[in-house]
């Protein structure tokens, strides 16, 4: 595993005398529970993506915004970097820990403020789990509609900071889509609120630009979304083809059909027999890809819409389309779906979850690339997509216990996302860029818009100490990476010529 | 008319040898149009928003990007401040001149680069008219959303610039929620991509903070757009009510049934009356307020929401729920909306349009408070709403030709902005800031959220070249105005207490 933080090319950290923090800590804010012997800090080392590990200098678990204030306060006069985390449910290392900074935990933040039915929004903290939302809402006919996998366990504030999606997001939206305001405290501690409950906010769009940026701007204390009401019903249509390529196909046919399905998901040869194996949905396992796609809205449009559907995936080639007989045969489709990567992890000891987004019309160039790939790297990857906004999830089988296998999973994947912006897109869909691609924004974004980037991290936080070296690499980094100034795909990349 | 510029506390602006810059622009870019005559530069004294006028030092029209290029990279070696225009059909004043800086023309640019209709997207100069797209996406079934009743004649670029919205933006959002990647020039002449053709782009999301920010962080070269399959039918309603609470309930019942209408709109009595008057579209000139109800999709879709929003409509209180028997009708129904600001004009040789918004439960209270403003300022309002999102546009009527009123209609419309921030809105709905509302701004936000806002201006433009003076106000400014440090309503305010 690469050097997780490198004072070289991230930029020089500030010295932290530790114990004198912990000192200054336990006198300011004594209510304040802070862990800092060894074992408690264990279960802080990472987040999801537990391939990348570090042990926190220590670990604050605030009750109270006050707290949070106080402790930023401090920390700020001190110069003590901080690395905000929710649940840690996070798939690019975004909240890893550093040595010398502190994990600020906003866990305990659980409460949900005001739901207003009639306005169609609620008021969370933002340590509330994201299907905590929709549960508080469901008496009123109305959900949170972003939906990440991790949704039983991910935190909104973590939804926020990552710019997390899920299945439904082609129809509805990422988490930016459905959020209306946030309450945060800057590095210095000092309360600001962005975004307003009108749809249009005067001044600069500051709620867009704080949505995903991975806690590098500010610590998020409050989020108050849009709530959506729950669709009346729901159909979903599984499509079986021999070729990845007619699967492609189908998905553009139906976009372009103007059909807009909330979900609209693919799963590879490989990714159906792991799903069939283990959840038993009834996937055909000679298939070469299977479409899930999912309409939902009132039940005469769903009709006409799965009729339309239908068709369209027949004219491009399907073996056969079946309709969810029942709402529990819908339910079984998708839970082959949704348990594909734990299902993959039946096949493998380790596997490597990637998150690309690709222009839906590369679709079949780039399964055939990951093909090439998997041969050259000896490692078998597996493929999920959420197919419609062409966001898609390779999963790279390897064994962290045998030879060099992590590190070829790594180098793999890393080929994986320079193929990604070879084909004009890019190498995050909804997991962040965090640390695990901070070496990959080399390649999709040149010196001049890093440079902009890092102007808007200044101007908010000039003297880098909210999450240091996550999301936007220095150009010291990228000129060690190796200078791949590739464009979206427009400028040469001779690495990439074979594909 | 108050004071345009007042470098005491707008901030000093450079001193510029307007001679020696058209000698240099002459000789540097010798195929660049200019204009500098003075009878040539009345035209580009205002926009639509004309009480506010300032000659410019000079106009320049480019019609390549190159040209564009130079200019920027002159001028900055110069610090030659620069305002970029689009068509000038902005309500903001926020493409105001100054006797100093370089107005940029960009409405030469008027390509359509590229229409993708499986991608559903289209690529165009920032010249290129906002109905324009929609036409030429037309034999692909395809659409571009937002439509501001300017759309004839305003920029896509301006659009971009404003974030404008139109009568449909409840349904289908404002601009940000319609494009996908913008091409920008630096106050430098560099030049930046900005998003990307995916959902979710990695690193900071600077395509929402673009979006709005009036020329003040970068000159946009390109847009590219995402266009929307166009419905297959679309229904109106016309309710009338005999006060206006009810039609206000009847907005808030429609919204929580769950019924997203393409549009929803209402017109008080003066508005009716001036509109039927003008257009014969048929309205009931004794109601106190209509709603139009505009639902759109396919068309089981729309019968069915028809059905439930017209038993909204009565058991809110409407008087007459009638729906339009045919596209003509439709048509006629809307004409007399669309015509709603001409029709005034009818009434009062001058008129000022504003534009809030407001909760939408606040909008009997607010009513009542214009209505007590009115009779203090003496002058006539009408209000036209986009009532689904709460997007008041009421119109002042005034007599710029008899003693002080244009100057109380402006003090009348700065009061009915701090009525709705009172309420908990905002200033602007989809006009932007501009000149306009600069003080207005001060009222909305507080010190250290202007702080932020100066600090990301700063990131992009540090010596504030881009369209000095406008959107975001200098905290001297503020304190100037008057200190009025209300926050979404939430501190004290006691200018305001009578409402």
């Amino acid at each position: 595993m690469s050097i997780l933080y490198d004072e070289r090319i991230d930029g020089a950290l500030p010295v932290v005398d530790r114990a004198a923090l912990l000192r200054a800590l336990a006198a300011e804010i004594p209510d304040l529970e802070i862990l800092s012997e060894p074992d408690e800090l264990v279960p802080y080392e990472c987040d999801a993506l537990s391939v990348y590990r570090t042990t926190p200098m220590l670990v604050a678990l605030p009750k109270r915004l006050e707290q949070v204030e106080a402790l930023l306060k401090l920390c700020y006069a001190r110069r003590v970097p901080v690395i905000a985390r929710g649940a840690g449910t996070g798939l690019s290392a975004g909240v890893l820990p550093l040595p010398n900074a502190v994990l600020l935990v906003m866990e305990r933040f659980t409460q949900i403020l005001e739901i207003d039915p009639a306005a169609r929004r609620a008021r969370v903290q933002p340590g509330v789990r994201n299907v905590s939302i929709s549960k508080a809402c469901a008496p009123f006919g109305l959900y949170f509609a972003p939906d990440p996998s991790s949704q039983i366990a991910c935190s909104i504030g973590g939804n926020v900071a990552e710019n997390a999606g899920g299945v439904h997001c082609l129809k509805y939206g990422l988490t930016v889509h459905n959020i209306l305001k946030l309450e945060i405290l800057t590095v210095e501690g000092e309360r600001l609120t962005i975004g307003s409950e009108a749809l249009d906010t005067p001044g600069f769009d500051l709620l867009a630009l704080f949505t995903g940026s991975e806690g590098m701007l500010g610590i998020i204390t409050e989020i108050t979304v849009k709530l959506l009401p729950k669709p009346k019903v729901a159909q979903v249509l599984l499509a079986a083809f021999d070729s990845v390529e007619k699967a492609g196909r189908a998905v553009a046919d139906i976009i372009a059909a103007g059909i807009i399905p909330s979900g609209l998901e693919m799963m590879d040869n490989p990714a159906i027999r792991a799903a069939e194996d283990f959840i038993h949905a009834g996937y055909p396992i000679d298939a070469a890809a299977i479409l899930l796609c999912e309409l939902d809205g009132v039940e005469v449009d769903v009709e006409e819409d799965c009729e339309r559907a239908r068709n369209l995936l027949q004219n491009a080639g399907a073996s056969e389309v079946r309709q969810a007989a029942d709402e529990a045969e819908r339910a079984l489709f998708w839970a082959g779906r949704k348990n594909a990567f734990p299902a993959a992890g039946r096949l493998s000891p380790d596997y490597y979850c990637m998150d690309g987004t690709i222009p839906r019309r590369a679709l079949p160039e780039v399964l055939r690339g990951i093909g090439r790939l998997s041969d050259e790297y000896k490692l078998r990857v597996t493929n999920v997509f959420h197919a419609g906004d062409g966001n898609m999830h390779p999963l790279i089988l390897f064994d962290a216990n045998k030879d060099d296998e992590l590190e070829r999973a790594e180098t793999l994947g890393g080929k994986i996302l320079e193929l990604c912006v070879k084909v004009g897109g890019t190498i995050t869909g909804e997991h962040g860029v965090g640390r695990e691609k901070i070496n990959h924004m080399c390649m999709q974004f040149n010196a001049k818009e890093l440079t902009a980037f890092h102007a808007v991290k200044a101007a908010f936080d000039p003297e880098g100490l909210l999450n240091p070296g996550k999301n936007i690499p220095t150009l010291h980094r990228c000129a060690e990476f190796g200078g791949m100034h590739v464009h979206m795909g427009k400028m040469p990349f001779p690495e990439l010529e074979r594909f």
